[in-house]
């Protein structure tokens, strides 16, 4: 299942960024393991991620302010250095580890893949990082974004679909004429909802090489591709 | 006065862009050509872009809800095409015709300029112009921004504060880390205002063979570069 005919092309892809497009595991344990050599950093990465869910939610609730995602980060930073034995980290240097968000390293086929849709497709993220982060990401990674777009923009993070819906009004489309491109099923679904096509990444060693993630099809998405170069191959480009 | 050597070097240069780094009155012009052989082109381009001005600060105090560039260009087309005799142009080809204003052509040095400038420094748009409009502008045009930033991410048009400091936020920046690009000396004073460094680029012919600019150099700027090739001489990019 890795083609959809009765779809109709679309014009604009938004991708999702961590995880999607960048491996956020990898390259944070990559980083942490030359600067705390005796930290679990498998452990403390995901126990970072995992919290990034929750405090969105509780920003899309009303019950904090609007906060960009590297705030968020650093929130969830200063909780979780404690609990590694690392509360002795200095204020530059916890600043300088918030930021690793601004270096993650690109899946190998990403670059390739987004240079070639980018000759089709006008390629955008949607992305609930923010502008800064992905700039600087987009930069250091070379990625050549035609638009960095995210939750920043729309003051809205995935999945509201204030967000989803966003993208099609900054280019002036119909929903459908935007497809999100994304290695997690409920961005994927929220996506749909709003009536934007869907292209799923299998991305099976997001969470790094001992929590494999399943990535099987599933019938709702409208592609469903092995990476960014194998979906540029599916839709032509 | 080309260089002031007293000026930190910037991190970010936020370029204006109608104008500066496009060539509006001759893009525009040159489809009319084509398009209405017997409208007086120069007149009318002239007189269409007179009206931004008045038209965004409509917007700025309140009397105008937010209203993207598009919506007000459009809204200002309607007011002058029977005043040229095009009053039965079909609402496909009014559509048409007001998004010429993304299909504007750059200036000669401008795709050079920028590709060097955007290897030392992070290159971004800061126009009243709206995402939508910039990206498709820069895709057709070949402008390699590292971010696409506008009016519609700030809720606020140039001149107004919101704007050029939103840049220095985005980028977790002191405003003296940002420098405004622009060939409008009031654009300038707006960033001056707020603290960012500023550089003037000539562009003598912006409204025209027929209506040469005063493109002198003001003491209070700190760079003055006769085009964006030029500016990349000048900060060794």
């Amino acid at each position: 299942m890795y083609s959809s005919p009765l779809v109709a092309t679309p014009v604009v892809l938004a991708f999702d960024v961590f995880g999607t497009v960048v491996d956020w595991h990898g390259s944070i344990v990559r980083e942490l393991h030359t600067l705390y050599p005796e930290l679990d950093a498998d452990t403390f990465v995901r126990a970072w991620r995992a919290g990034y869910q929750p405090a969105m939610r509780r920003v899309m609730s009303g019950e904090l302010g609007w906060t960009l995602l590297d705030d968020l980060n650093r929130m969830l930073l200063d909780e979780l250095l404690p609990r590694f034995g690392l509360a002795h980290l200095t204020e530059p240097e916890r600043r300088h580890l918030n930021k690793v968000w601004h270096r993650l390293d690109p899946w190998p086929d990403a670059v390739a893949g987004l240079t070639r849709l980018k000759r089709r497709f006008t390629v955008c993220t949607l992305s609930n990082g923010n502008l800064g982060l992905l700039t600087n990401m987009a930069k250091r990674a070379g990625l050549a974004w035609d638009c960095i777009l995210s939750a920043e923009v729309f003051r809205a993070y995935k999945p509201d679909p204030a967000a989803y819906l966003g993208v099609a009004k900054v280019f002036d489309l119909e929903p459908g004429a935007v497809m999100l491109v994304a290695a997690h099923h409920d961005d994927l679904a929220g996506a749909r909802a709003c009536g934007l096509g869907t292209a799923y990444i299998e991305r099976p060693l997001e969470f790094g090489a001992a929590h494999v993630k399943d990535v099987s099809p599933r019938p709702e998405n409208n592609w469903h591709a092995r990476g960014i170069e194998h979906l540029a191959d599916l839709l032509g480009a």
